[in-house]
């Protein structure tokens, strides 16, 4: 870890490159350089299409919702002097309107659309009209009949809300000129130095999120006061600042300072983006120990704490991660927003050392997590993501926002609702993490439908056009565009599942094993290099000390985790009836794939516990069960549901 | 269920019958008659000395800790006039002082302790003195300050706290003379009916209580009025009449009326007491829809909803039950308090229908929930009972109360400490669920050394020497004493478990099979019924819908479930290491039981799912390793603990 920072130092660092790229992450430093919104294009495929429906739907749909639910109309209520009277909605729900404008200016930045450009002004006028002269900006604290400023640090949020604000302006400075949004953020950023600076309060939010964002302002601006007061807020926290509370200080990562901690733990999205925002310090700052345990931790996290979804946090009460491998199925929480955060933090990685696993977990995480929340017409989200749903409910009336862990269905929005806008923002921005570049070529590390236009350091113009079904297919082609750019390396990723992987150039074909591949040639305009991965289903089994899933498979395919659906199922019977056969393995016909599996004769009921030889349970006769991406589920109506398989 | 209430109609009632047997349920109809603490004394073997360190230790640990939080402090400070300000303990604090009450009420009951009388009086007097004019009697409602009297009744927990104190006045009307605690109970009982009477507020409490309580009143002292508020209560519950949470109405069971209800859903400790005092209802107004409604309810929730130890509720979130046969040994809440809440539950209908099976349940939730609670010394106490402890922690600070679900370690307070008093009234009250009587003679359901004496409704007078080692050994001989009785039926339970069960009677042998055995005849003075009981180790498996625990045996002995504890392992390693080899049946030796098990070998830390053949993960050579039972656990430092044992 600590070489490869090193090692990163002859690069050329990419500091003040201000919104060339259009990256949602720029750090002066690390092994390779992002290609952002105006360097990557998706143009189809299967985020082609989950791009489209977010800008097209998504977007419309939380406007719609947060309008609705009076979280927008709170910062009215805020200029007319009209709360605490008129206030909607939780202490964070300032957060989704910012969260809202990062996504509205990617995808502005990512399409020019001139409708949603008004849409967006429109929110940054009324967001704007709320701050008040010092630049605070929140509509829950600090007026009369209100809490008072930072006077509830443990569970405010307010820090919190600046970050997405600091995000959200930071975005919109990288798509397109500096506006009325960037100022807000800034004011409001300054504010927070003055506030939370060396000699003010000493301390720090309790939902991080304040500490990757002020990384970023100062990557946007160049002052230098954002990244130290980022170091402060990471250097403070672990120290007990905040107050106890009844799930202990872990919660809020607050137990353990950053740097001395060994896994990720507490609440999942406040870990992550803590860990993400511990990376961009040590970044920037070349502080290879913090780097390293980081690294560590999510080393730790990934082998003992991670779904196979990629899906972090196993706890419905305190919304964190359980004890090592402690992953149950049922009501696994996988929040949503975890997986985001999960993203942010292995693209950070990614970018500092360069090693492919980090964009193997950032894929799985993406296709299972991220892409299983939205419905297929994006106007319905999970906030959890369940393993096991045992019960069928209906959908809910479209007529009212669902508590939080409404995990049996998809619902159009939550009284906590920040998995929606997290989505929105992510799928915006999404172009953003298919490639990057070095000095020498570039790297591609997920596979879509692309086009891939980039500036190398010393001024070569690379152009390339991916095209591709991934992953219903495992064939990827990247045929070279534009003019020749003399001898550069095309690199591209091949995944830990993808043995048996290869690359064809001239029609020679060659092994290509999991890491990455490169192709180092003087390419001509034209060129193909073709990668073929191996999407067949397979079989994978848990470790042996993940107890709530021993005796289970779960089949995957390509990067897709798939699950059984009982509308799938012969007389739609309940998943937890199916016993799989592992000796036969899965095959797939007509574009599906399916597992040979026995039905379960159902015991009668009575005390679940018998004495007697240890033995399977009865079984009927085998027959052929069809399997669906997890992402799919739930989009046929109410159906039980596993990932994980009971073997017969 | 329905014919056998028809059939009990024949039976003599018992109403009226005051404080002849101090019972904690009294019903005055039903198949089965109580014996109270009067008629039954448990004088040694594992239950006395359990009553032994609940009356010498535990019942001054707890008024200690009553004293030290301040919980008792609040209703001298309600007396002074000092509340809000001096309030201390959360809403429910006035309710531990209740329970310790009535366990002193029982104690002093059973032992005649003067002392005790004296610390009880005291108490009495404290909280007497803090009742109002009009009966109410909450020091956290109703005061300048303070929320005003029932405007939170989701999570006020006054007729929850009524309740409690009604239910420590019936225990000491049942046991004394009708002193100052039974005024209180009745001026708050009384003040309960005109607040929510049928012209009052149409409302219930959030936490159920107060139906049972208000039935037991009415048991005591006949006044029918106590009898219909709680079918009121009853009555208006699952009928929306509290404002939703997040958690849903089914938390409060106020989502579907309990006559109406298919299982036991929601908050378990509110759930089982709920179901008991419908039973109580059920019984009084001979409501035979009601009660096979709750019959079947429990039926359901045993067959899908509990877990092996007898313990109810798996989740931490909402502390309730989860759906059908999601019972996660990782973190099973299983709390202390609804194992008393299903022992309160299956007494009632133990006495109303008499089916063995019903003291099964209780003998396995006394062993396995509620005595796994204290420590050995009495003085710390399990909230939460876990079936799996992965990480080891150390026995907190004497010196502070922890957050209730501490259950890495037993505690000797919580910030929520509903647990230990709990506890402490039920066993200061154990003697009354050893046996039962009917016109023909007495029933004995669990084996401990006692003494019974009773009088059968025709005046003949029985008495019975129980002596027994049980459970360490599964011999119970029943002897004879007094005078001659004539004819009568002495009927023994023959556990679920016990199969190869013997009766010996005059040196005859008989097979005993699994309900219960009658032996009717004209018994002496010295004669001898001896029950020999199989207590040999024995692995019990998991109905196959149980997924948490498949591939997993746990070994039970007698009544006790067993565990492993890794403080007995070889070189301490984790328990999760071992593989119980389940083709060798579990041995005794020297007093110990052993299983066969191999140590699993760790796999790498690495990405936890892996695709290749299917198949079991390497095992060492087989070592034979001890088990203890589970109620034993924790008390030699800490350990990591298993109940369910995965098999190689």
């Amino acid at each position: 870890m600590t070489s490869d920072i090193t090692a990163s130092s002859h690069l050329a660092t990419t500091a003040g490159s201000g919104r060339r790229g259009a990256q949602p992450v720029d750090p002066s430093r690390g092994r390779l350089r992002p290609l952002g919104l105006h360097e990557v294009s998706i143009t189809g495929g299967f985020w082609g299409r989950r791009q489209h429906v977010n800008g097209s739907t998504t977007l419309r749909h939380i406007e719609h919702w947060l309008e609705r639910e009076g979280w927008l109309g709170n910062f009215d209520a805020a200029h007319r002097g009209r709360l605490p009277g008129d206030r909607r909605g939780r202490e964070f729900a300032d957060s989704e309107v910012y969260k809202l404008l990062e996504a509205m200016a990617w995808e502005i930045g990512r399409t020019g659309d001139a409708d949603l450009e008004q849409r967006y002004r429109a929110i940054v006028a009324r967001v704007g009209a709320a701050q008040e002269p010092d630049g605070y900006l929140h509509t829950h604290f600090g007026r009369p009949g209100q809490g008072a400023r930072y006077s509830a640090l443990e569970w405010g949020h307010e820090l919190y809300c600046f970050g997405h604000l600091i995000q959200a302006g930071v975005a919109r400075a990288r798509t397109a000129a500096e506006d009325e949004l960037v100022a807000i953020a800034r004011r409001v950023a300054d504010h927070v130095c003055e506030t939370f600076g060396p000699d003010g309060i000493a301390s720090v939010d309790g939902h991080p999120e304040i500490e990757p964002a002020l990384v970023e302002l100062y990557r946007v601006t160049g002052e230098r006061r954002y990244l130290e007061q980022a170091r402060l807020f990471l250097e403070r926290r672990g120290t007990g600042v905040l107050e106890d509370i009844e799930f202990g200080r872990s919660y809020f990562q607050d137990d353990v300072p950053l740097r001395e901690a060994s896994v990720l733990r507490g609440h999942a999205v406040r870990a992550t983006y803590l860990a993400a925002g511990g990376v961009d310090l040590a970044v920037e700052t070349g502080d290879d120990e913090l780097l390293a345990a980081v690294d560590s931790q999510l080393a730790r996290t990934v082998a003992r704490r991670t779904y196979v979804t990629g899906g972090m946090g196993s706890r419905h009460q305190d919304e964190a991660f359980g004890e090592d491998f402690v992953l149950p199925a049922d009501r696994a929480y996988s929040e949503t927003c975890a997986g985001v955060g999960s993203v942010m933090l292995s693209w950070r990685l990614l970018l500092a050392d360069g090693r492919p696993e980090r964009a193997d977990l950032i894929e799985r995480t993406l296709y299972n997590v991220v892409a299983t929340s939205p419905s297929h017409a994006g106007d319905a989200f999970y906030y959890t993501n369940t393993l096991h749903q045992r019960v069928t409910t209906t959908v809910p009336d479209d007529d009212r926002a669902v508590p939080r862990a409404a995990s049996s269905m998809r619902a159009p929005w939550f009284s906590v609702s920040c998995c929606p806008t997290n989505v929105a923002r992510t799928f915006a921005s999404l172009g953003a993490y298919v490639a990057t570049a070095d000095d020498d070529g570039v790297q591609v590390h997920q596979y879509a439908t692309a086009e891939i236009r980039t500036v190398l350091p010393d001024g070569r113009v690379v152009a390339l056009d991916v095209e591709t079904r991934y992953p219903e297919d495992g064939t990827v082609v990247v045929r070279v565009a534009g003019e020749r750019a003399g001898t550069w390396t095309l690199t591209l990723r091949v995944p830990a599942w993808a043995r048996g992987a290869e690359l064809v150039v001239d029609g020679v074909r060659t092994p290509a094993e999991p890491g990455a591949v490169e192709v180092r040639r003087e390419f001509a305009p034209g060129d193909e290099v073709r990668l073929e991965l191996p999407v067949r289903p397979r079989f994978v089994q848990p470790d042996p000390r993940i107890d709530a899933v021993r005796g289970c498979v779960v089949v995957e395919r390509g990067p897709e985790v798939l699950c059984a659906e009982s509308v799938d199922l012969p007389g739609q019977v309940h998943v937890d009836r199916l016993r799989v056969d592992p000796t036969a393995a899965p095959v797939e016909r007509d574009g599906r794939t399916y597992v040979r599996a026995s039905l379960l004769e159902l015991p009668d009921d009575g005390w679940p516990y018998r004495d007697g030889p240890v033995g399977a349970p009865p079984v009927d006769e085998p027959v052929e069960v069809p399997l669906v991406p997890y992402h799919d589920w739930a989009n046929r109506g109410p159906s039980t549901m596993r990932v994980w398989l009971p073997t017969s």
